[in-house]
């Protein structure tokens, strides 16, 4: 990140796992973001357990690097407790560290009905097209 | 599902959790999965741990409902040990059981592109749409 030229953020925030492999995709999804959300938006991974940095550290590291309003992602399909308790908690502690900054979280993307669009695309062509 | 009727299926394969709302967008994806294949087409989810039904007892139920060939595809983002090593040793018990069906597996929807665009989109969304 380019400390001084950032004034927003978002935090995608995933589970973590031990194969560093797993993180493929979100490292993807956060390419891609960049070039959708412009320079002026830093994009950040983090991780409930795992692997690293954690939400509290991501968040720190984008508030050092200037953003002053921050949108936590929860890369999840379902709401279990990963999302319902364990991520308010450490949004709270976020919060805490950095009380002038504005620290939002959305719905988890398995939520959206875009997403659930595309992911039975995708289950579709499965069938039609595995050998 | 309509025994006689069908002749192919596919199988949601998840995670799985404690809370049982946690598989609502799954079920949500499978609604829309079934109105995208047709009557013809089986549709069902089935879960590592934490819910029934498993994938063995899933791709079972297929069969018995006259399923000759069956497509699983793994709901996860990432590829970790889930998708390495318990899916594979799932996939050989339900081939040994049911020999004369092809069952098949795609790759993770998190490696799919159009997915991940998805995904994107909705993160993009959620910087302008949060109070």
């Amino acid at each position: 990140m380019n400390a001084g030229t950032l004034s927003r953020g978002i935090v995608l925030f995933a589970h973590g796992a031990r194969d560093g492999r797993w993180a493929e995709p979100f490292e993807r999804l956060a390419d891609k973001l960049r070039a959708l959300a412009g320079p002026d938006t830093a994009v950040s991974l983090a991780f409930l357990e795992l692997m690293t940095p954690d939400l509290p550290a991501a968040v720190a590291a984008q508030v050092a690097a200037g953003c002053t309003s921050i949108t936590v992602v929860p890369v999840f399909f379902g709401q279990g407790g990963h999302v319902r308790r364990d991520l308010p908690l450490a949004l709270d502690a976020c919060r805490a560290a950095h009380p002038g900054v504005q620290i939002r979280h959305a719905v988890p993307v398995g939520e959206d009905d875009a997403v659930l669009d595309a992911l039975a695309s995708y289950c579709l062509r499965q069938l039609g097209s595995l050998g």
